[in-house]
Parts: structure tokens; C-alpha cells; sequence
């Protein structure tokens, strides 16, 4: 399906990612009406090419885009579903099945909704700070039920590639676990560090470099939107949280013992190592090329210039030490099917690679 | 004093930071020595531009920077205050009062010791990471004590002149202080969340942001080192995990209390405007220029183009709304020194203020 096949598309809520979906979709040739309790949002969206305002929307809208913080998700999308009889509905709440629940609960019409989730936003919010590009490459999660028929999937699916975003279906239940661990769990983490700064001299705040910064970044988030998302999803939050718990309560206990900071940190390093990378790739499944390092100055700017000249990509570098032959090695971490070409050349360039 | 009455320098320790401080100081002319237990890590810093590796180093040397993990450096101050005697001897170790006490504990000597933290870094290691640039307007703390004489000082404070950070006098025990609270506790925070990834199924993996990736992004450090920073600052650490310890205690005992998600996000993010901004001013001391949002396309545009015209830089917008007018105002923060000329400009440009 085309993204032509959904125009009209009417967008419930002008914040940022309202007003970021009307922007792409708009981009694209699709025509879209904005709607918000709040007009000066949609009027703000419309001056930044969202979509138009006028209101009522038009009765032939294909599309309903629910895209309201979600305590309200539910009730926009019931309403929708009611006004716009021959419409495919979704929302893009951060959390699927408690809006999913009430939706089914509310309306004989529930086939027609899918609910779903664009793994994309801000620390900032309203159509201020609204890109076309905020979904390019990111995952949009579509949480589909056995009773939507394909028009409503294809309709939504439409929506979701031409925002360049990347389709991931994955059931209401399963999307909540997950992103209670990758998303609202790390949000209450960075918000229980920020709370610390509160009330410290300034002293000290001076002392803050960019490890605190990034940490803490989505701290300056809106409390009141994430009071709503957590009470969606208090289950799988809790789960997390008291996972924290337990290893915080051990850190302290065992704070003392050798090697408990240690054997934390290394798990945090073993877990930023199963985070997805650039292509899709974890770091764990990068391979090493193991060089020994020449004793002579110039020796390893000729051999990144080797590299280079091979057309691979270093991903990471680290030195490795032999304790008996007493010299040193650099492991040049690289994508595994680029190994064995690469291992080759630097044999013929005369390194000496360790087996 | 100037950098070249520091020269010849000798840096012990040729990791990121020690390999950092040897480009930046034989940038700027002065001679660096490096010397590393591990000669390969010498070896390939003096290949990235960060000085020689000729052992020993000569005499003559003026200052000598220790730059290993921090549980070596007191040691490696000691024997440098008994090698050079003419020396001025710093460290670089991210905790203070512990190698302090040891220095003054271990030698008669102490008084040409001063030492040092530089607040730049990085979850890589080791000399290959290494740039010149490292500590460009990054706080760089001396922490002085009363029986420094001023030319020890005045060296340490040339070193930190040449690499072209910003200098903060503090004492030991305050600097560990904050360094716990803005470095420490956010380290163990952000490995607790990456903790939390290990063995997560990869569809649920699949949905990780950037929220996740900054939080989780100094996770990926070296765990011997954190091991050894928090040895060294375990009850200013301790004071930090309680109190987080209480929050998040109270939070998953609260969970389903009105308003206990938002409480705390609200303090993350009060955290968040509390850290000093790119002139060191906080977001708080801010103040807001408030517009009248107009009801016709095109007029935000010619807005924005307006506040341009006007040279000021827009620090943060928001969107307000007018419950009894039903009208919407874009809240603009500016530095407070531009905000009388801009609401001159703008009142002539006929916009409409609120007062």
C-alpha cells in the first residue's frame, strides 16, 4: 500500500510526535488535519507543515492517528472509532495493552483499531521541536490482534513506512515487558540520579562532566506524561524496579568486599554489549585481528594506513600485553566477515599477527 | 608561568588521560617523557604524538604527572618525590584524600606533592583514544594544601594553563565529595541499569532507544578501574547509594500512589536544571520573553525570523495556554541580559506581549 492509499489522515494530538508524524506524512504528499484540545498546539503544528486545522476533520479520513498522552489514548481512540465509521484507528501511547484492554472493552468496533509504538521522542515535547525525520531507521512497534483484518493492518503498516520508521510487530504483552526494561526503567534510573543534584552546592555541580550529563539527560523529561505511562504499565515496572533493588541493596552490603564494584560494572558492560549496534550487530559478535606492536616510531600510523588501504572498518581497538614474550599486541575489533581478507593482507603488508 | 618552565616533563602512566596530557603538552612545545610498566602502552602513545619513551627519563625533569589507575597512585607519587628531588610531583587520579593521606603518611617529601583531577575521560581506555584536545575547557580540580609552597603549585597550575582546562581550587575532602554525588554515584547507576540487559530476550533488546544508550553509555567502562575509584571513596559513595537507596525504596513501596512517579521525575528533572549550562549559568537563572501565539499561517515563521533579526539566541521554548482568553503563548527562554531589548524589538514588530 502506497502512502497516497491513506490520505486523508486525521492526528489526534499536536505534540511532538503528532506533530512529527504530520510533518513526514505531509512531506510525503499525504494530507493531514490536525486536532488538539489545546488549538494553540494544532495552530502551532499547522505553522510548522503538520497539516491543516480545521474543525471538524472531513468524514472520508482513512486514517485516525491517536497520538494524546496516554491516560487519554483509550478515550481518543474510542471516539474516533464512533465518528469515523470507515476509518483504520491507531494510537502511539508508549504503552499497548492496557489501551488494547480498554478499547476492546469499550466498543463492538475494536477490529478496526491496532495499536502501536514509535521507539522515537524527546526529552522535549509540543510541536516545537517536531521533526519529519524523528522515525527515520527507528523501530515502530505494531502490536497486532488475530481479529484485525488486513485492511487495518496494511493502513497503519502504510503509516509506519512512510515515516521511514522500521516495522516491528511484537503482541501488547510482550511490547510492555520490553519496554518497561529498555525504556521506563532507565528513565526512573536517570530521574533517581538527577534527584541528587537537588540542593547541591554549586561547588560541587561544577564538578559534572558529560558522564552525569548523558545519564541524566532524559531526567529533564515531563512528570506529568510519565506518570501516565507508568501507570500503564505499573506491572512489568515493578518487575524491573525490584530487580534494581536487590542488586542495589547487595552493592551497599557487599561494598566492602573485593571485587563487588567489579563484578557490577562488568555486567553493566556485558549489558551495553547486548544493545543492538549500528547495524544491527551486538558488539559481542565483532571478531578480533591481533597484531603485535612493532618497537619502532611511525610502525603504527603505517598500519592503520594499512588498514585503511583494506577498506575495513575499525570498530574498536584495545592493547593486549604478554606477560612472557613481553611485548605488546593491538586487537582490532571488526565486523567477522571482514576478518580473514583483512588478516591476510596485513600478513603480506609483513605484521606479525598473533594465532 | 608559562608552559615552557614546566619542560621536560615526565608522565607515568600512558593510558587515555596520561596519553592526553603528553599530546597536549608537546603541542604546546614542552618536552614529555612516558614511562608505563607496560611498554607497549608507552610505545604506542609515543607514536600517537604524546613524547618519548627513553628509560630513565633524565633528571632534569620539572614536574612529573601520575597518570595510573588510582590504586598504584600514591606509589608511583612516592617514588617519583624520591627519584626527582628537584620535581614537582601531581596526579591525576580521580579520588583525593586517599592518595593524599598516603603521600603525607609515607615520605617527609609531601610538600612538593600536590594533587589533581582533571573531569575528562571516557568508557575507552588506554593511549590509542587519546587526544590533545581531552581537557579543552573541562574543569581540572587542584586540591592545594596549606604547606604547598607556591612553586609547586605554580607548576601544576601551568600544566593545567597549557592543556586548556578550567582550573577549580578545592580541597581533598570536598572534591571527593562531589566527584561521588556527579561521577561516582551516576557510574554505579548507569551499570545497574545495563545490569538489567544481560540475557533480555533480543525482540525485547530490539526496542532499545537513545534513552537507554545514555544512560547506559558509561556502563560500558572498565570494571578493574571502577573497582578502584570507589575503593578509594567508599563512604562519600555510600552516602550517595543510601539516598538513592531511600528513593527508590519509597518509589516501589508508592508505585501505585497518585502522583509518586511524578513527584520523583519532577525532582530528576529540577536535578537536571540544576547542572550548569554551556556558560555556566543554570537553566533556572533563565528568564522567559512570553508571545501571543497568533491565529494565521505563517506567522511563527516570521516570528522566529524576528527574534533572529534580533541576534538573541533561544535557549528553550515551551507553549503555555490561556484558560480564560483561550489563547496560546510560546514562552521563550533567553540569557536575562537580552531580555529587555528583545521585548523592545518585538513590542515594535507589533507582536503581542504578556506581562
Amino acid at each position: 500500500m502506497s502512502s497516497c492509499e491513506i490520505s486523508p489522515v486525521l492526528v489526534v494530538g499536536a505534540g511532538l510526535v503528532g506533530a512529527s508524524i504530520g510533518r513526514a506524512l505531509e512531506q510525503a504528499g499525504v494530507q493531514v488535519h490536525l486536532h488538539d484540545i489545546d488549538r494553540a498546539h494544532a495552530m502551532v503544528a499547522a505553522s510548522r507543515g503538520a497539516g491543516t486545522v480545521d474543525e471538524p476533520a472531513p468524514d472520508d479520513v482513512r486514517l485516525v492517528v491517536v497520538a494524546t498522552p496516554p491516560a487519554s489514548a483509550a478515550q481518543a481512540v474510542l471516539d474516533a472509532l464512533a465518528r469515523y465509521p470507515r476509518a483504520a484507528v491507531t494510537d502511539v501511547a508508549s504503552v499497548k495493552a492496557s489501551v488494547q484492554h480498554a478499547v476492546v472493552a469499550g466498543t463492538t468496533e475494536a477490529i478496526r483499531y491496532v495499536g502501536s509504538h514509535p521507539m522515537a521522542g524527546s526529552q522535549h515535547v509540543g510541536p516545537l521541536t517536531a521533526i519529519p525525520e524523528l522515525f527515520v531507521d527507528r523501530t515502530w512497534v505494531l502490536a497486532p490482534r488475530p481479529d484485525n483484518p488486513a485492511w487495518v493492518l496494511d493502513r497503519v503498516r502504510a503509516l509506519i513506512a512512510t515515516c521511514h520508521a522500521q516495522l516491528v510487530e511484537l503482541d501488547a504483552a510482550e511490547h510492555d515487558a520490553a519496554v518497561a526494561r529498555v525504556s521506563h526503567l532507565p528513565q526512573l534510573m536517570s530521574s533517581l540520579t538527577a534527584a541528587r543534584l537537588v540542593g547541591a552546592p554549586a561547588d560541587q555541580l561544577r564538578l559534572a562532566g558529560q558522564g552525569v550529563r548523558d545519564v541524566t539527560r532524559i531526567a529533564a523529561s515531563d512528570p506529568a506524561l510519565w506518570q501516565q505511562i507508568i501507570d500503564g504499565n505499573r506491572d512489568e515496572v515493578l518487575v524491573q524496579l525490584r530487580a534494581v533493588q536487590a542488586d542495589l541493596d547487595a552493592l551497599v552490603e557487599r561494598l566492602e568486599c573485593p571485587g563487588a564494584v567489579a563484578d557490577l560494572v562488568g555486567r553493566g558492560r556485558a549489558g551495553t554489549q547486548a544493545l543492538p549496534g549500528k547495524h544491527g550487530r551486538t558488539a559481542a559478535e565483532l571478531v578480533a585481528i591481533v597484531v603485535e606492536i612493532p618497537d619502532a616510531p611511525g610502525a603504527l600510523a603505517r598500519l592503520f594506513a594499512d588498514i585503511e588501504a583494506c577498506g575495513v572498518n575499525i570498530e574498536d581497538l584495545s592493547i593486549e600485553h604478554d606477560q612472557v614474550r613481553e611485548v605488546g599486541y593491538l586487537a582490532i575489533q571488526i565486523e567477522p566477515d571482514r576478518a580473514e581478507a583483512l588478516g591476510e593482507a596485513l600478513v603480506a603488508r609483513r605484521w606479525s599477527l598473533r594465532v
